[in-house]
């Protein structure tokens, strides 16, 4: 299982840290890079013509405002490309969301919400976990920690407000 | 290779019917459901606990307005979700395409542009490609249909503006 | 007079508390509870399911992002449905506001402003008050409150500025 | 059972109409209205004053553009007041949709969806079926008969594809 | 001369101060005042009918989200009402904005920006001048300064550039 | 009593027409124009120079897209300008009412709705009769026209679903 | 003097069709094309690439939707690019206008407004006319022709309304 | 080479520096100004009508709010403008880049992104580079120079995160 994490620009790392760390964690192995649809755009096209051949399984690309990133990796491979589209300073990343999800026909991208890099990640493992049995399980029993959670969360408030 | 379509109401038929056409082009079962998170809601819970049993291994839904199927169907199943947020009255879909990405974390949406259904489909083969190698030669040919038809656009436009 | 304030994430505590206080302070009883249509949509469902039955008179649900909280607990009773939603980080919560307000047909949920949990409390005893009449008088004595605190406020406006 | 349905101009008739039926339907007594909050304010604040003692029990107001009918009725009376969005000619109604849900602390008003008029009468059903019981099995058959008619819906169109 | 500067709520002070500021500075009697469209809904109403009654000649509103200020009192005068969308936590006061200034034909909301209490008070001013011939020449005055201080500022910004 | 109506291309007539009408209606002598910010840039300004001494008191300027006419006439007249942003082709004129509204301290730009001109009228008519005492009467009128048209449009409504 | 005007679908010939025309209008020679970032991503890399070595002084792109390719070019030539949004079926072209202006750093984009193909066209002509002085008087008869036009219409309106 | 940057307040320097500096990095003489369109409307009519009598070839303006001078500039020359939309404190600039970027037809703008100075500074750079043809290797070593620092990001984050 190999998933690469593509960002558009260095300071994107605190955003995307969350999909690499969760992938991690489910015992996916993930290369990160840092390639630009803009100022690398050969090493761009090279990593997406490549990446099937290099193992990648999955693409995550996180960009801001106009984020082409993901769909200018998706027009070069036909690996399924996750796109973040990364909160910007303008409107709250409105141009990242937009430039990311309005793909035209016959080129997808799989969006996540904006900052959305656990998401992508846990996207990313439930696309594998197709192909990768074992990966349902440990996503099971994820979902259940997240019920734990909010369960001993709505049993503290419960203690606090009702009794 | 099967793959659930589902819509929120028999009336956004025309628009999902472009993701069937390809799966089933690309050789894919498709299983069309209609099934509404707000007027079915034990329905959906049933059909996505139970899609993985089924056999189902992706599935793509389609609503609008305040589009909560997709994520209600997210939240019962450890399968991909791919969303398509279908355009409404107001704004030309911004309900229901923020309804569908803007999943919080831990329940990820695949989500596509608003009415992009074709590429609902296309993004759901690259996701079974991973598995069923055979999906990969289909989906470069497809991508060679592309780029010849607009090649085909480019020597068309050429002969009638440049020569 | 039983309402229930559920909130999507124990995160939304500060938001939906002047709900709960001003319930509180009319008289009303107040359960309150962490319940997320995504990270435990069965105890979503056995909630609204079971809300008739357990004295509860009107639900207010809180969330944010893609908030289908509401819209999922009114998909599962008849009680009448309030929607608070959440600030979020994109647009100041203009995706929790579109996906609890924008229902579909059938499923009606009452939103009040983002944020607005001081609000939903009073609409919850304005609603109450059809049943209980004594509720009618508090809420005309609420209403004077406002009235001459805000007369109050011109007479030192007027004092500082027009003497 | 008793419901007001005030409009803010005679050419919203055709919006409200839904509110109207389905509140008849159920078999509430509806009174409908065209009051302006700028037209005839005066007779905006009689009404509103008036309201609970000519046994209304709710208001429903609709109205477009800077949409203040709901606001303006819910400012002088303390029964509930659930507000219809009229669509205009400015971004499909975002106009009248924030001028009716964005109410200030003190004066709540009950929005739903743009031109969701059917939902606001739905909505001031559940708000009755507190008081009146009998309307409580009316609204579950209402909900069953959605129910049924997305289940025709759906082995419809699974008769036509997926056999 | 004499102007209304009627503020929704006291809160609201420091955002129409410039307007009060600058109509003092030109001479102009300022009547300042906390009225609100909800929580005082008669005193809004008096205060409109007896308006011009009182010798103000201009009504300047600021309000803020479901901003029906300037509306309501528009709605109940014929003198000129200016409106002053204050900034709310929502998109900026994109709510304001629309509420104000999006008025139905026949009630007129001379609008300013969002926050913008100086313009509307200078607005106030413009109109005076119509009939207080004085005035003209102090806003011309006015005008001169605003070019001297951007004179003064390209002055200083050549010298440091481009000498 | 002369007010200007100015437009920035000859296809807005149609919509600055109800502007003409109502002052006309009123007894106010119109100058109609159609002078562009930007194709016109100096009969703009020479326009603006020489309005008041042209007798005009009022100027109403309407356009679109990047609006600019009513910020350029206002720079260059201390009369007060009303700006009329026209509908156009991007979100029913959100570029021309922000380019409208949102101007800078100093220049003050009274806005009206999005293709708002008989309100333009209006509110031009109100400016007016603080100068021109018989004007009022004449408002008071148009306000009573529209009462009673709503009110007719009220007792029509209620004996159609009232009685 | 060498434009090219490319387009990312030959479904937007009808809206690059204005640049076409003002270019060979002033005499420049047009290469007109139809290349995809998405489709045919080689094609767009080695035409950006060989541009200049093919003549070609600048490169106006349009594309609708997730627009990359104006971008996508920028991003492998030193010569202007021009921008053109396309509009799209999702707010005009929102998401069409922020792909293409919302460039980052580095590698800038001259965007004009939604569908302004002629603009486009202008602006090239205005960039070449640094270089071609002949331009220059072109220019100013272009801008002569439309001040005329505008002049002609003021008349038509004035003897209309005026007189 | 000669390129004006002109802002429409002094407060707008440091946003504006950045194509300042990029510019005198590359050579070209640079005239920096405070002037605008509201408050120094001849000073902005004269300057743009000077501008190439003296010797500037291109003109970078940035303004914000109802951003009207790039287009007023535009409007009274035939040289190239650009526009920088600067950020307000509305929506993060919507208002400064709707009112810069949607020229309409005749006088085009070429926009950068909200607060885009160093892009105006390039794109200017690229302009220059028709006429200028030892700019083509400076901006070749600057896309270079940007290309390398991404690649040592990308070795940097490689190193941490794949070894």
């Amino acid at each position: 299982m190999k998933v690469a994490v593509v960002m558009g620009s260095k300071s994107d790392l605190d955003t995307v840290k969350p999909a690499v760390d969760i992938l991690k964690e489910f015992g996916a192995e993930v290369e990160v890079r840092v390639i630009s649809a803009h100022r690398t755009p050969e090493a761009a096209r090279e990593f997406a013509v490549k990446a099937a051949k290099n193992k990648i399984e999955i693409i995550i690309a996180a960009a801001g405002k106009a984020a082409h990133l993901a769909g200018v990796l998706a027009a070069s491979t036909t690996l399924p490309v996750i796109g973040i589209p990364v909160k910007s300073s303008f409107e709250d990343g409105l141009d990242s969301l937009l430039s990311t999800v309005q793909m035209p026909n016959g080129i997808p991208v799989a969006t996540v919400a904006v900052n959305g890099a656990e998401n992508a990640g846990l996207l990313a493992l439930r696309i594998l976990s197709i192909k990768y049995a074992a990966l349902r399980d440990q996503l099971k029993q994820y979902a259940e920690k997240l019920r734990s959670k909010t369960e001993a969360d709505d049993a503290a408030v419960c203690k606090e407000f009702n009794s």
